[in-house]
């Protein structure tokens, strides 16, 4: 198996790299040169067609795309720590919070990201109103999720999860590209201290 | 369990009414007066903070959200047919198909909607340059997936999956807001004729 990445603070290679130290699993990141465009080219397209990291090489050659889907493989290969729930309801709670932290979190993050950065200005086409729109619609989704927080210590319940890691992952970004957490999310900033006193944190 | 949503053409309730169709479960949906905001509701909100449907309520009161969630819950109560496949990779590869449908085929689909349609422009500030610009992107996104259709039938492989609901209900909701298929895609619409054919595609 071959496991196709980059270097933190990327989220989605992190969620990866995140959830293999909190499954125990050692599997060393094939490290993609993308200032080199190592990811655009014909061999790694080859891999995966979107030209996109995280990218899983299984031992047959069968590659496997997207982050959640890679962890959902390992998690089959390797169900404990049970990182997606184990009965049928947890497995849904996992998934309706891992979609909800990439969907109403990492989203504003995404845009603001792609369309407002002056990281992303130098390389694509931005709309820069509809990228600072995103500061707005951050800062709603944190409100929202503090206040979530408020009557449990992990995002899809009592026990830690990926939908923790899809969190976490997002906000450190996001606190990097300079969207931090407001100190005002009594709930939201304690659930942060809680996941980055893991050892995954380092990853 | 009550299952929330609301008619067609909206994807997402839409979704969950296909996979029920394909399980050969039978669900009826309670229908939410979206125009009436019902979803917006402090009734309807303590199910589901983001006020959005559709969303699963549990006979013990517990609400699942999330059309895949949902649907991995009905998949895990009553595994066959299999939607999200059997084995880890069977898993793994349907997993990252849905995710590709949602984020390179619905994500412009639901920004041109979202910034672009006259519908929302009424509803919502949108941001039209950044709007227009997915109409591109929805383009080059049919390219792709036309070009990997060329090798299998359905989106995931040689089986009907949940991607396959994912990918057909964007596909006709863009059709729906005036983003069609472009013809010149032969391997496209070669599957749509066939998914279309199925009885779910009625729901």
């Amino acid at each position: 198996m071959k496991l196709y990445g980059a270097p933190m603070p990327a989220p989605n290679p992190r969620r990866v790299r995140m959830f293999l130290v909190e499954k125990g699993i050692d599997l060393p990141e094939t490290r993609i040169d993308m200032i080199k465009r190592e990811h655009k080219s014909e061999e790694f397209r080859a891999k995966n067609s979107l030209g996109q990291i995280p990218t899983l090489e299984l031992d047959d050659g069968e590659a496997i795309s997207e982050t959640v889907a890679i962890c959902r493989y390992f998690e089959e290969i390797k169900p404990e720590p049970s990182l997606f729930g184990r009965t049928a309801i947890e497995k849904a709670r996992v998934d309706m919070w891992v979609r909800r932290m990439e969907f109403v979190l990492m989203t504003p993050v995404g845009n603001y990201w792609r369309h407002f950065h002056p990281y992303t200005a130098a390389l694509l086409t931005q709309y820069k109103d509809f990228g600072e729109s995103n500061i707005q619609a951050y800062a709603n989704a944190q409100k929202w999720l503090d206040r979530e927080l408020e009557t449990k210590p992990f995002i899809a319940g009592e026990a830690y999860s990926m939908a923790d890691i899809c969190a976490q992952s997002t906000v450190d970004f996001a606190t990097w590209i300079g969207l931090p957490i407001d100190p005002e999310h009594k709930n939201l900033t304690a659930w942060h201290a809680r996941v980055s006193a893991r050892p995954s944190a380092s990853a």
